[in-house]
């Protein structure tokens, strides 16, 4: 009997005429971050379950992989078992804890502001659907020790570079601040301690629209007075107006940081993109302390980028706060709209050729043609000549081949170039 | 009170100076592959249980790391709890068993022979020690429906290439043949069934020795007699003959066809590198079904790269056998002797430079400066200028910066030019 060949559940596997797009994708992202003065570095996938528990990751804390204990420290005979006593690490649902982890870690090696750069995989048991997969990359770019808003104005510059490089042109970056959201919830009457779940809901925004966030906060027991006034201000749009919503929520100071960080990034953009105040953007996860931030595309239902300040993460592992800003490409969602694209704005690698030799052919002639041919800056394939000859072509330039050579043969057949 | 920073025991972060050094490594390896036809596919990290643990990986399957149910599916309340009832999923511990499940899955989008490269990481819980980690990278490149041994020579000169891009020299080939290896061990006694347990131990050579072996051996409870003869041919280097091997082993076919590799590996070599039999090669998999083989740098105790023809393997998914054969270079092991060694003899991607500013400049104006310098091709870092300039020039030197650019004045400081 047969194993079954399927991938685990909301993964995939990735064709190679995927991974050429992904590849070109990379590469275009990791060259703009790292021209931008960013340097790469790597966390493990494994992280210690108890620091993911720890790490204010919001929803995504429901969604941990988690790792099996080994050998004597698992102990099934343990009466009233819980997960905790099974599992003694987890797979990272984003790269943002570990990225606080690793500064803590190694700061004595690092000098600040320390500009980073992560591409790499994360994990959440979701529920799989389509565009939502269990396992998938993330790009980050990071700035650590500068509470100024340099920092942001940079990431946006940045990110926006990036996007531009993938062929992305009409999008629209828009920012908040979780200082002004929160003050905004606290005008209309909500308890401090309300906030977080207040913002939960508010997220929804998009998903439910307004009167559905009114109908989650009154089943969550808010009193009708507050929602109504919380209605009446953020969900009606009603502040739409920066200054005015930095008076209102008693936060004049934010309100101008972020006033001059729509500026500068305006300026930057000199018209190539949007910038807009949002004053109903939230970011679910529970870390942001400042500014957030987000790309929207019309060529994708949700954000194609997204991030924000989280000054009191690093303080949980040092001891000791550092400012902290981040902005992270969707690199799957990139990928889903370019593999759906007519045409990719950019190249896939090198031009390919197929080595057509026989069966009964010195192969170290084969070889040795090979190289010939790649030393011109050709990838090539060798593979023996069908009898079909037309058939493989057709198959050839099917697989992305640019052309092939025939052993022993003058020239290279383009097969764009065929009658 | 603070997190602990600390990596999970057995992964290690990776420091940007490290991460340069990992990323042109990887980059040249890649290009090796793809120049020769190769093209790169990716598989999820996470598999299923059940797939994992009939994969015939040998000793890689008590190294599982397993993933813990999710939702209703855990439940704790069964009585006598076994890990099987604890876990769906694990960890990959190789790229080899994944791709034969690609290759199953995906056959209708694949043409032969299918030439792939896998540059990912896999998980292997062991006791962790210098230079071996439990999360690690492997650069493998396959060829699959390919039953002649061109696919072996290819294989072995893409592989030699690379390792020569990354400036190895002096390293050796060693070749050997699971059915030759099989014979000798029928020859001299033994039974069918015990020639995996015979192959484990006699793994162990260049670890225990041979008397080491013959020990082991006559603990497991094989006969004295036998034992002996295996010593005298195989464990004395006796057969380093390959003919008398062939004739020795009865099956002369495979010590020909054996020999055909390494005939042409050596004109191919054309002395860069070393090619020789092995008969005690036996490489640790259970899934080898005809040549393996490992190469062997005098800068590492034990192979910096290893493989072998498996050509039952895909059938156990897709329910019929396709040839298959594949090389796998140590990344780790690279890494850790460039790391170490006084100098790397390739480029470690652009060269940087510092853009440093005072506090009060307009920063559209620095980070327009930063894209001049950009488009010179420089990758570029802003920063503030520092009241010691002469302390920052030497920790951006320290750090690998080529040299810096103040705003507002002339010119590039190059730190090597300093006097």
């Amino acid at each position: 009997m047969t194993i079954s060949a399927n991938p685990v559940r909301g993964t995939r596997d990735y064709l190679p005429k995927e991974m050429r797009l992904r590849e070109a994708m990379q590469n275009i992202i990791l060259n703009v971050y790292q021209e931008a003065g960013f340097q790469r570095i790597h966390t493990p996938i494994l992280e210690d379950i108890e620091r993911l528990d720890k790490s204010d990751g919001g929803e995504n804390l429901n969604l941990i992989f988690k790792i099996l204990k080994r050998g004597q420290k698992l102990d099934l005979t343990k009466e009233n078992l819980t997960e905790n006593d099974l599992a003694d690490a987890g797979l990272r649902f984003d790269l943002t804890m570990p990225l606080s982890r690793y500064y803590a870690n190694n700061r004595a090696e690092l000098r600040m502001p320390f500009k980073v750069i992560q591409i790499d995989q994360v994990f959440r048991a979701e529920r799989p659907q389509k565009g939502r997969l269990r396992e998938f990359f993330q790009c980050d770019i990071d700035i650590i020790g500068d509470e100024s808003s340099r920092a942001e104005t940079e990431l946006i510059h940045t990110t926006a570079k990036a996007l531009k490089a993938l062929g992305f042109t009409d999008f629209t970056v828009r920012i908040n601040d979780r200082r002004i959201l929160t003050g905004l919830i606290l005008t209309a009457g909500f308890q401090p301690e309300d906030v977080g779940s207040v913002c939960i809901t508010f997220d929804k925004l998009d998903k439910i629209g307004a009167e559905g966030v009114k109908k989650e906060l009154l089943e969550k027991g808010y009193p009708e007075n507050v929602v109504e006034k919380f209605a009446g201000s953020l969900l009606a749009g009603g502040i739409s107006d920066l200054s005015a919503a930095g008076e209102l929520c008693g936060n004049p100071e934010a309100a101008a940081g972020l006033a001059a960080i729509m500026d500068r990034a305006k300026t930057l953009a000199a018209g190539s993109y949007n910038v807009e105040y949002d004053p109903s953007l939230v970011r679910g996860m529970g870390y942001y302390t400042g500014t957030i931030f987000e790309i929207a595309s019309p060529k994708f239902k949700s954000s194609i980028a997204g991030g924000g300040r989280y000054d009191k993460m690093i303080g949980k592992y040092l001891g000791e706060d550092i400012p902290a800003v981040g902005f992270s490409i969707g690199f799957e969602r990139i990928f889903e709209i370019l593999s759906e694209s007519e045409e990719i704005p950019f190249a896939l690698g090198k031009d390919r050729l197929a080595l057509l030799y026989n069966a009964e052919d010195d192969f170290i002639e084969v070889i040795k043609k090979a190289e010939e041919l790649r030393a011109e800056g050709y990838a090539v394939a060798t593979m023996v000549k069908a009898k079909k000859l037309g058939k493989q072509f057709t198959n050839l330039e099917k697989d992305g081949f640019l052309g092939a050579h025939i052993l022993g043969e003058e020239g290279i057949k383009i097969f764009g170039a065929r009658e």
